[in-house]
């Protein structure tokens, strides 16, 4: 009974940890989101808490550190729940470990392992050379999931891929003439505005620009930074004059596949960095794309582009995640959301699993993953 | 303050009543789904209870009152909480308004009017006359849409039109060489299976008739009755070899437009009815039919059909409501959900309204109503 009352009280301070982990979406990529919150040796009292900071801040750990000393409360003994292994390496500010052993921790309550190769284990195993206890596991779920982007990026090498469509009910993404604003409500764009902001990049096809020229910067919502602009355009056709140059603070990544013949210059001029990433298909290689935004420290990568590109990367099985807006509408025949071939057995389908199908507005946001391939 | 808590007592009785009610779905049809509650004057003791039997059987007040007869309860003074007016004319049964009279029933608290013209209003001057208290409203809302079948035909003179199509995220209902067998779950063809069971006639195509030979009949769900069959087949092609000629006690209706050059007399012999209902195009008058399948008291009617067909019944404004299960699949290019011509402006869309987005196995069921025009 005892056993189950603990249980309870480290679900609720987790919880509470994981919530503050939450206020760190938008702010602290690419940085994981982290919340921590200090309790007494009493197994009540709140000392302190805090989440990760903008890049180059403090993290959770330190922030409720902070918070404790400010409000004179003595630390030494207390326990800190954390929603991921403190980190152990020096980064751009202290490792968390030292911080919480030099204020007298006594025991440390983490979700889960910090995925980045230099931390690894290694936070909890200084944090018990220390003589702290150490248990790992409640809410490991929820944090990895809140920092799936960050998962994706040091385990699989690319970003987490979270690709945005906004179609009819029957399928349809645009009439046959082009024709697409709006199909969905403003309360479900200002929601897809919502996911761009948490995204460290936003990715788009050059058809797109050349036909909507589109700013794809985040507006409807409230956001301490705007996400990083990539173009994809193999041909370079990007127009010095594109609306989505003239975005201020937003740095632009335009990515070709062929020599430049004297275009990139001018891009550059217009303060756009311009990647040649040439593929075996003469188009730029998706996959190296990839590659490349996770070394740049892109977590979450927010793909709002045309049939043509959707369909490339989901040929490519590039897209990890679905993240469909679906108006009441009946359109009939128009642009689908990828140009997919046609199948000749239902058993061909690329399969997802939903997430969630939640209501914004007159409309339905649904989110879908891809489905693991079988082991 | 007491005025608070006779309203929650009066919600939870006629919520009990409503409950009971759900359970005359697929049972009572074609009369109302009604379900009622007898409880004593101390505002607390259920005497009785009970709902619409299979038609000609008794109506939900007097159920109540024999089960409150069959424990020895005597039910004078007693509030009836009824989800629908009680009726006042002969029908199969007698009056339910003069056994409740009868019973010395002296309050009356029904959801709402019963719009069959043989009623309304006439069994609460009834109640009334015979010194009865009626109020009205409580319940009300859900009343109505648990028989949102039964106040179609009575108010609109056609049946509630619910449209059930299996589709991809990308909106298709089966590949370019017809492959559709099976884009949803096992799970959601038994959730479709309930939605026909509720219903009083299944409608089909011809097109879908000869492509699949298909049952059409309610299998993965328990019933206790078939649902009329309707084939939409304005040439009388149906084959009398079909499979949906021989599901065992159900009604099958064939609706054509031509005279029959000797096709419906084999029809007949293997127990079809075919009626003859030309429209001005040369296909059968679908608006012609809906009336005739309310005259035939089709309170809810469901269709299973192919494109063309769905698309003829959405072009005339005959569909109330879709049906549509969502597959997390992307099958690319093959059939929509219905073959309508392209739009050149989005404000011409068909529009709905969502009614739910519920998960079905690894499905989704979405139900959307047609948007009423602007006022």
């Amino acid at each position: 009974m005892e056993r189950n009352v603990s249980e309870n009280t480290t679900d609720a301070f987790m919880g509470r940890a994981l919530g503050l982990a939450r206020l760190a979406v938008g702010l602290s990529e690419p940085n994981p989101r982290v919340g921590c919150v200090l309790v007494a040796a009493d197994g009540v009292t709140i000392l302190g808490e805090g989440h990760t900071q903008v890049r180059g801040g403090p993290h959770a750990e330190v922030m409720a550190l902070r918070d404790a000393a400010a409000a004179g409360r003595a630390v030494a003994g207390a326990t800190a729940y954390v929603t991921l292994e403190p980190c152990s390496h020096q980064g751009r500010t202290g490792p968390c470990c030292d911080a919480l052993a030099a204020a007298g921790i006594g025991r440390v309550v983490a979700a889960l392992e910090d995925p980045n190769p230099l931390v690894a284990g290694a936070g909890f195993a200084r944090l018990r050379a220390a003589g702290i206890e150490v248990v790992t596991g409640p809410g490991a779920a929820e944090s990895r999931e809140l920092n799936i982007g960050f998962f994706s990026r040091m385990q699989r090498g690319r970003p987490w891929v979270r690709l945005k469509v906004a179609a009819s009910l029957d399928g349809t993404t645009a009439l046959e003439n082009g024709a697409s604003k709006w199909i969905t409500s403003p309360a479900a764009r200002a929601d897809g505005h919502a996911w761009r902001a948490r995204a460290g990049a936003v990715l788009t096809g050059i058809g797109t620009v050349l036909e909507d020229d589109p700013r794809l910067d985040v507006r409807e919502v409230a956001a301490t930074r705007q996400p990083m602009l990539v173009v994809v355009d193999s041909r370079l056709q990007l127009p010095v004059s594109a609306t989505l140059l003239r975005v201020p603070d937003r740095a632009v990544l335009v990515y070709g596949a062929h020599e430049d013949a004297g275009r990139a210059g001018p891009l550059r001029d217009r303060g756009a960095e311009v990647v040649l990433m040439p593929g075996p298909n003469g188009k730029v290689d998706l996959a190296a794309l990839l590659r490349d935004l996770a070394a740049r420290e892109i977590n979450e990568l927010h793909v709002e582009a045309g049939h043509k590109l959707n369909a490339s990367l989901l040929r490519e099985g590039l897209v990890d995640e679905m993240l469909l807006y679906v108006a009441p509408l009946l359109l009939g025949p128009g642009r689908p959301l990828a140009d997919l071939a046609p199948l000749a057995d239902l058993r061909q389908a690329q399969a997802f699993d939903f997430q969630e199908a939640t209501r914004v507005g007159p409309d339905l946001r649904l989110r879908a993953r891809r489905r693991p391939a079988p082991a």
